[in-house]
């Protein structure tokens, strides 16, 4: 199954008091993956919500298995889970790039939808980024 | 059973290009509604820290149901939804203040460790703080 | 001179691993003590920002004189300072609640734009909130 | 005079409802260009941390040229712009990388202390450190 890898280094900031990088940052950074994901397949988000295609979140998720620290590098490894009507599932891993342990993994649940927020089916508004995307599942 | 409300006031950083609430944002919410639940049994988390008690994340989770926007007035509520052993679960909702509509809803998965982030037993260390938490599922 | 009190308690996301508020956390503070300013003229910046009138950065400032920690009680005092054609500035004070110690303080420089971005003259574009500021600077 | 360039793609989680960069943003972005300032004369800034020297803000400032928009490829020029006594300071340029154009600038100012947060003398607790800074000036 296709999946593409985005690589970040931990910033101060994302550490809190007990000096580890605060579980919220790992959203931001599968958010990351994912343009990174649909870049690599010729994509740009941005440009998608602009003609009118936008993915809010429906649900996140993510497991914390070992603490991330400041410096460290790091590797997001996104993959698309499940494509279906107006949703879409994106999974993550995190990993750190020297030993490819893993440190955290996780999903997001998007709706397809319409500047208004109106749900639109992708397989309708845009074929061919929703056969590109079918292709990511095989 | 306990639960605890938080009222917050949506921030202006707290938005991004969508024109709503980024979703990452519902964590730091739970984490002060966290925060003001065990306050309200008497205890600071704070203290708690420097006392050797800690509480990382093992998981996070949460379900969008409505956005958020701009200066919305929101309740966090919290509650205790599990504690055995070496681990605590905290549940949450996000409500609109105006007319109670859910918002989001989610729940956070800890563990309780020391400075060395090696597991303790609640129960051993804090036996007051602990039979506290077990009030509040009842 | 008018100013607004705001009242906030430093969540724990705010803590980096040197224990205490990041820098740049001042400056989300600094913002909802600007949001609770203008609503304390009656006015909503989501509102005027609706209406065409938003007010982007020109510029930031903050010196730190004490550091703030987790669920310390601060005040942000926000007041105008300047209004001159198509800019305003704002300053703030970051107090402790309990002693008013001297946290942080501020400012921050804002164009009036409309929607494209191009400046505009808040004096003829809404008469009625310039005649507000100006007295909030006798 | 000695300048290090970092390398950043903007995040969705940067932007918000204006549509381009929150200006708060720009500080963890001259945060991330210090620590590879520091990392390409050979030392890491979690290691000074560790070893007791720390580096808390007294000062930030940013000037806001032209907005920076999601996915924009930008550029962190950081240099040193003085070190004196117990304190030190560094200037930034946030560039876009297409075309070189001054998105903002900035700096920060920093004092030397130890993990008691007291001032320190850099020259004497890691005099070779403080000879790589001054080489920076030159």
């Amino acid at each position: 199954m296709y999946s593409y890898d985005t690589y970040i280094k931990v910033r101060y900031k994302e550490t809190d008091q007990m000096g580890i990088v605060h579980h919220s940052n790992y959203y931001p950074w599968f958010e990351e993956g994912r343009t990174d994901f649909l870049a690599s397949l010729g994509r740009s988000y941005g440009q998608m919500e602009k003609s009118g295609l936008l993915l809010p979140l429906l649900e996140s998720h993510c497991v914390y298995k070992k603490p991330a620290y400041y410096e460290d590098k790091l590797i997001i490894r996104t993959r698309l889970e499940d494509i279906r009507g107006v949703r879409i599932t994106f999974a993550y891993q995190v990993l750190k790039l020297l030993d490819n342990d893993l440190i955290a993994e996780g999903y997001t649940r998007h709706a397809f939808v319409n500047k208004e927020m109106k749900p639109i089916n992708a397989k309708k508004v845009d074929s061919e980024l929703y056969e590109l995307l079918i292709h990511c599942l095989e």
